[in-house]
């Protein structure tokens, strides 16, 4: 796997507050029960990319209810290389070929799916054949027919799946799907999200449309579409679209950037774009019938706050998002709770973000039934 | 005409800057001749309301080369509060049905069109037909083929005809065009444009689709446009668009939201939304390869001001438009030269706002030729 680009690292800053200081991730927590005096669950990762390096590992580090306990990695350099940093025992140390013998391995109770979008079906149902729950990087899959799989397979082994999709434990998106679900500012009329960056490396993992199933929309616009749906509550029943591309040598098979539309049930409106080709976009404001609320930023890894119309402030200090979600999932499987984040959420965005592209593609407003 | 609500005319506040002071107006103009000894050009204002009363005729007393000479009104006693308080003599009065008398009144050089939309067409040709100069609000009228006519009349009589689009004439809208054509954060790569606002009184002849021809749209989404227009400095090939209502009874026959997206040639990408339920949505960004540039608000009459990704603040003094746009005006007839916002413009952008109406009405992205 392509290591991220140092733009995209940097980009995408890590937390710098320890998880001890968390005082939001009880609170918001969908499964947490603080009497669980359990043991720690054991979490394999499987993909040792940036993602894993950089913010993964370290918020492992962080958590109460999960440990590093086991690696899944094509190349040998870097399995040497995490043995040797987090002392992980040869026998918890596999290859994508050798993922089935997991089923053998108690320290592992949980893979976390951190290879590129279009392996997350072979490796996520290998996980669930070992009898391993898992959690799954986002996008879940490049086509709904591999989400359906993925699910199928966690399902018919007993395990939990969960998506990766950390700003539903970020306590600034949480007061914000606050604000929107108690109308403190009326019924919502208007969302604008927006997401993106410039992407380095052109030889990367993500400008290769059959590993990644397509362009910013899938990994970062899948963000602000995530965020029309967790603050409207509802689902969009109507997509239009137009993707644009002004460097056709790096983006040969994928968007460079994407505008959509989203009309949800009752009327409320979605705009929102997504790029590959600058920065610094990365908010949403929500207008409803009496005033608005706004985060920017919105989708980091730290340093999200926003404001709202009557004058305050929505800044709640960063927490490890990673750690709060690991440690919600290690929850729900320890007090057998569902995730707030299951594969049919995965399964839903890939969906939308499908009738994007069919709507880029076609002209056509797509219907999303 | 049904004076516009309280609503609209708080949200739209007055400047109260002096003419006398604006350092801009000259340096602005497209035409203005600063040795031009000239005569005030006199003006007739055919439609009495808001607009004209708390905007106009006030911006009319800050001109140089224009005066108040004249009134259209189909209200009487309109009439005889106009003529008290500014002077105006009985001669200079019309009706809509007397307008073309103003053939022989040497006092009238331009009649400024600030009746509802569907009726600008039948106002300016008889205007023109009169030898008149017109200067028309926008949106120009509701229908291309209405638009064509106006033109086809005012060139017909071997008179000028310019849209009321005040934003050319603004020195912070104005510097973001040179931020755009010179280039200083590269290409552009998206530009995100919103405006609108909460409408009041439900009787409104902007709510009645037979005066207005449309919704939020063609009343302030059409700033939206036109930034979009004058900031690329480039026509849109393509549009998409979504339209919402979530108050049938007020938004009988037009839209109460609009979001649409335009593509530009080369790839420029734009994403705008425009309202008559909520307020404070008034701005637009640039994004483009190496930074942005915004303004917030954009499109008021005074208190434009933006940033930029380098830091630095645009937030030139806040002038008179109208009064700017007038004297301008003035200044392109006395030297015999082309207005920059003439009917064509306004033509255009009617198309273009007709194919949104299209794309919302079929679900189809609408080439625009």
């Amino acid at each position: 796997m392509q290591a991220l680009s140092s733009t995209r690292r940097e980009f995408l800053k890590t937390s710098t507050i320890a998880a001890a200081s968390l005082p939001f991730v009880g609170a918001l927590s969908s499964c947490a029960r603080a009497e669980e005096p359990g043991r720690k669950l054991g979490f394999a990762l499987a993909g040792l990319g940036s993602l894993s390096t950089y913010q993964i590992a370290p918020a492992l580090q962080k958590t109460k209810s999960c440990k590093l306990a086991g690696i899944v990695t094509g190349t040998p350099a870097k399995a040497e290389h995490w043995k040797a940093q987090y002392g992980i025992p040869e026998k918890n140390i596999y290859s994508y070929n050798t993922m089935e013998k997991m089923a053998d391995n108690p320290d592992i109770d949980v893979v976390y799916v951190v290879t590129p979008n279009a392996l997350h079906a072979e490796h996520t149902i290998k996980a669930a054949k070992a009898g391993k729950h898992v959690l799954c990087e986002k996008p879940m899959e490049v086509s709904t027919e591999k989400c359906q799989q993925m699910i199928d397979a966690c399902k018919k082994a007993g395990g939990q799946l969960a998506v990766g999709y950390r700003l539903h434990f970020e306590p600034n998106n949480l007061e914000c799907v606050r604000l929107a679900r108690e109308k403190v500012f009326g019924n919502l009329k208007l969302i604008q999200a927006d997401f993106g960056f410039r992407i380095g490396d052109p030889n990367q993992w993500r400008l290769d449309h059959a590993l990644s199933g397509g362009g910013p929309l899938m990994d970062v616009g899948i963000y602000a579409l995530q965020a029309t749906r967790y603050l409207s509550g509802a689902e969009p029943v109507c997509v239009s679209a137009i993707t644009t591309v002004t460097d056709p040598a790096k983006f040969k098979d994928l968007e460079e950037s994407v505008a959509w539309q989203m009309k949800f049930p009752g009327g409320i409106l979605a705009s929102c774009t997504s790029t590959y080709n600058f920065n610094d976009m990365d908010r949403y404001k929500v207008f409803a019938e009496n005033g608005w609320f706004e985060l920017e930023p919105a989708y980091l890894y730290d340093g999200i706050r926003g404001r709202r119309s009557d004058g305050g402030q929505i800044h709640f200090p960063s927490i490890d998002q990673f750690a709060a979600q690991m440690d919600d999932f290690a929850q729900c499987i320890l007090n057998n709770q569902p995730t707030k984040v299951p594969g049919e959420e995965g399964l839903r965005d890939v969906r939308i973000m499908m009738a994007i592209y069919e709507a880029a593609r076609t002209g056509m407003n797509v219907k999303i039934g």
